[in-house]
């Protein structure tokens, strides 16, 4: 795989956009032959250090409208299930802590799509401890009490932080976000384009 | 043409991201069966409604940058010159009201998208009379001196707030934006999606 074009995937447990994508982007870089790498972040510190403090979708009602219409759209174009939640955004913070220790192991990309599925299908509080341990077990982690465990460590927390600050440095502003090499690609809707990029790099 | 299904492509002559719209929707609507009407209106005033006083690109450095450079690759993914202008945004306001008049005639989609490319691949002042004169000549005006001049009564003033107006009322908050019936699609992304949603309309 250390040969493979690499795919970077960003994502924000609280970003809808996100949803879709995190469902498809493991299919997608499967057929391209590339190497995907699962990047959780927070887009609460990115977008407050652009002096935005609350989703734009909130910020601005007439948008806000208008991206739930988009993603019901957008999930029902690809055969997902959505539901919109009562509460937006969702604090994604415990999961993206267990998200950072899950993107190399194998139970990883089950934990993200379950966490999406809860916050966007399930409309569940994905903050809930109990929830996530339920989700860690059903995607295959074999101890999920010492994953949430880890996930609490100031190593841990460390680690989030910085991957959160990368994301910044690299311009990320947005989630999804998808990095080949230092190239960026914002929207779930620029997946193919990244794909495309990506196996251009062979 | 009646009964074909309507697609309507909303769009600001300062935007970036109507440009490669504005050079792909005619074709598209076509090969589509598909009716269109070229809807001008003005971002500005809609971007001050909801509290927005420069371009979001202007704004927040970091999604101008991606911007400039997402723009440039979807022209060269789509075979569309592209050179960044050296102001932006450029004042739409003059070339709105002239296509405002031309929406209907023969004259007009070569107009729109000669307004276009002297912004976007020529970088010249597209509020210039000389310069669309000019343009109106090459897209077969037959008196550009008598387009100008209605484009500047009060009349047509009047349509183009009215439209823009319309616009809001109709939820469009950016540009370039799609309207099938009521349904709204945003961003010359959602082209395909618009297209397939009017052909169900049938």
């Amino acid at each position: 795989m250390a040969s493979a074009p690499s795919l970077e995937f960003w994502f924000e447990f609280g970003s809808t956009y996100s949803y879709p994508a995190a469902e498809q982007v493991e299919r997608a870089a499967k057929e391209a032959g590339l190497a995907l790498a699962w990047r959780p972040f927070l887009l609460g510190p990115v977008l407050k250090g652009m002096g935005i403090n609350d989703s734009p979708f909130n910020v601005y009602p007439v948008k806000g409208r208008y991206m739930w219409r988009d993603v019901e759209r957008l999930c029902a174009r690809a055969g997902i299930p959505f539901r919109k939640p009562t509460v937006f955004p969702r604090n994604g913070l415990p999961a993206a802590r267990i998200a950072i220790l899950g993107a190399d192991e194998p139970w990883g990309p089950d934990f993200m799509r379950g966490v999406y599925r809860a916050n966007f299908a399930e409309d569940r509080d994905i903050s809930d401890a109990a929830l996530l341990a339920d989700i860690l077990r059903r995607s295959g982690a074999e101890d999920p009490d010492a994953v949430l465990q880890a996930s609490n460590t100031l190593e841990t927390k460390d680690r989030l932080r910085r991957q959160t600050e990368e994301a910044q440095a690299r311009g990320i502003f947005g989630a999804p976000s998808f990095l080949v090499g230092e190239e960026l690609f914002w929207g779930g809707d620029r997946l193919d384009q990244a794909i495309e990029h990506a196996k251009r790099q062979h």
